[in-house]
């Protein structure tokens, strides 16, 4: 599958998230011309946004230019731009102005976005957190909601700008909603002389039975627990059936049993659901393969398209499976480790077909979930480890820091995100408190 | 000038830029209620704003919540809101939401925007430096122009790419430009495998026989040297008279000698007019007080409007004088220190009258002026000091860089601008080269 006319051969990478960047990261020695597109023009570590959108950290703390992380790999060209296509028969990636990025090997990796579950018309009133300007939008609702507070005279109004839901008790939602407790209780009393910040309520809303559905049920338990010391209401089995600009409609309870809880909220955030990118669904369509009900594509065991070997699908798009000798497949769980170990493995398995040998199972390694809470909160699950050994609370919430600082790409932001956690915890205050544009950029 | 009924004397002012910051500061013992009213919910460092526009600062180290900083000082009550009108008869500041904050004092330092003398068609194609979100607008485009250009294959296209415009030679053109030059040539060479940033023509144009015209005439050569020296093309005596999306028409040569002269640029970037805010128009009107050329009210010697000794009027919003015994009445520039001391001066007269004594004059103390250039270039100007003391060049630019940091609101801030700055110096990176949303806000 090399090049005609004995040009190096071509791979396009599309999207520099953590699976991208790692593919490109793992053909830094090889003999090939690489094509790096991506829609932005920074690596996110999104671990971090919600850090972003409630005010903790500044955007370029966690973001890093693209193609400032590739400057000394010279095999990398980046490219900013959107896909408008794949034409999947020309070898060719089509970009939304009309270039063309003729390939050999394509590496498709363009992550995931929320989902409304088909009620697109609830996205304004509970915006959710994919990318910087999700963080900011969120950002802008949760401090403008205080300050809308503080200027209004009637008491239901002024506790619905006080009233915040959650929607969503996975990582993300169980991150804001601690996070939000620790504003209101920690960072914003004593600045306000109108209203009290602390009376704020915080409602975490989750379907199903418990938060933290990845986790250890135990450790499910221990993170509702933190949630509530932090000041969080955490209601389980509560489905929203309705959100519009002033109130979301919640059905609680298993089954029959449903009662129905109408609250009365300004900032709602969404931390329920994930899509596939549309991409996905485009390149689904053009070469019959079969996706998921988020819309993931359905790839072999090597993570190439079925009859495609040119193309691998890698990431929050593809619906991969782990091969572990002596064990049934398992399914792949959308998380970081797991889109950074799919780009090596996608990129070795280039490398393989290059030199003539045939390609490899992906085979993931868990070595465990952790998930912040808040303020000396955290939950850690260390599968990997003899015992599965678990723990909570203050000094899972130091591993968290520590892991997640480590991870974050570039010494420089490391340094800055480490001073900005230092001064936030002792001082409770939290650093980029900044709105830039007041006005909605969606309707409240 | 006591409120009646015996409750305290109710200060309403309105922006918290330097001038009304430094207002309700000096208040900071009184006993009165003090309102603060901004439509932002920060305060900015202005002078700093070319860094974020530069990619250089993120938004937050140079922008402190105004409630933050107003925490311990009881007397004041921050609201976030924007003004609609003045009911001076009524003595009723009317927020556009409806709400009305009454008041027995008012301050009014609303500041300035930019400007383009009545050419507000030209703004889409050359954004000002006023706002956040003006600076996030226009590192957009800086960062977006050099990423477009890697895509470009037509030369003619990928060379106007690379041609950035910065219309007029005050402070913040000549820090535009340096540091436009800077980017051009320390930072991005490297990065790009199919254009040379060091090949991006930089342009400073203006419309006088020199630069920084506020400083003596061999400090505005001093600063066209270094400015040439870093690679920046200055024009004088250069007039724009069309800007569309794709070219600058300039007119050249003073009077009769004009020679027209056309540069396509797709950055453009423009430094060259500043008019008070429309609030000023409007108060004028409704108290018959007299404007200047632009739009700024021409106040009594105490920063009272004239027939109206309840409302000052401070910063750039004002066409204030200086008093200084033994010398004629001088105009005061619109530079953060003399805001700065008008605040005072508007605080302390309200004291004064509160206190059944009569106000004073206002009067400008001129320490100095000092304008940077980029890496080890700047220029100062310490007019206080005996002999008038003036130097360019690396020392110049410490001194800069040092008086800035000292001047940021809160310690905070400071510390991470001083690390951003340290860091990028050494690596001549820049910290912030992120941008949130690709897509245009204006028609480019």
């Amino acid at each position: 599958m090399t090049s005609t006319d004995n040009k190096k051969p071509r791979i396009v990478i599309i999207g520099c998230g953590f699976g991208g960047l790692e593919a490109a990261r793992a053909l830094s020695n090889a003999d090939v011309d690489i094509t790096l597109v991506d829609k932005t023009n920074h690596h996110l570590f999104q671990p971090l946004l919600y850090q972003v959108a409630t005010a903790g950290l500044s955007a370029p703390a966690i973001a890093a230019p693209v193609r400032h992380l590739f400057r000394k790999q010279s095999n990398v060209t980046t490219l900013l731009g959107e896909v408008d296509s794949i034409d999947t028969e020309g070898r060719k990636v089509m970009l939304a102005e009309g270039h063309a990025l003729p390939y050999d090997h394509l590496i498709v990796a363009a992550g995931a976005t929320h989902s409304y579950f088909g009620r697109d018309d609830w996205a304004p009133h509970a915006p959710g957190l994919k990318t910087l300007q999700d963080a900011f939008e969120i950002r802008r609702r949760i401090l403008v909601a205080f300050e809308a507070a503080e200027k209004e005279a009637d008491p239901a109004l002024r506790a619905a700008w006080l009233t915040f839901v959650v929607i969503g008790g996975g990582p993300t939602g169980v991150e804001m909603a601690g996070t939000l407790a620790e504003i209101a209780r920690h960072t914003l009393p004593g600045e306000f002389r109108r209203i009290d910040p602390a009376s704020a309520r915080i409602l975490l809303l989750e379907g199903g039975s418990r938060v933290l559905q990845a986790m250890p049920e135990d450790l499910s338990q221990r993170a509702k627990e933190q949630l509530e010391k932090l000041g969080v209401e955490v209601h389980l089995d509560s489905r929203v059936v309705a959100i519009d600009a002033a109130t979301v409609e919640v059905q609680q309870g298993a089954g029959g049993a449903a009662k129905p809880l109408t609250l009365n909220s300004r900032c709602v955030i969404w931390a329920a659901g994930v899509a596939a990118s549309p991409l996905g669904r485009q390149l689904a369509q053009t070469t019959n393969a079969t996706t998921d009900r988020v819309g993931r594509i359905a790839v072999d065991a090597d993570l190439t398209l079925p009859g495609h070997p040119e193309i691998s699908v890698i990431g929050d798009l593809a619906a991969a499976r782990s091969f572990a000798p002596g064990r049934e497949p398992q399914a792949v769980p959308g998380v970081s480790p797991a889109a950074k170990q799919m780009g090596r493995t996608a990129a070795a398995n280039i490398l393989r077909r290059l030199a003539g040998k045939s390609s490899e199972a992906f085979r993931y390694r868990d070595y465990g979930n952790l998930a912040t809470i808040g303020r000396n909160a955290a939950v850690v699950d260390l599968a990997a480890l003899a015992g599965h050994f678990k723990f909570s609370g203050y000094f899972a919430w130091l591993f968290w820091l520590f892991a997640h600082i480590y991870f974050l790409i570039g010494f420089r932001n490391r340094l800055v995100v480490l001073i900005d956690w230092a001064s936030a915890y002792w001082s409770k205050q939290r650093y980029a408190r900044v709105v830039s544009d007041i006005s909605a950029r969606a309707p409240l």
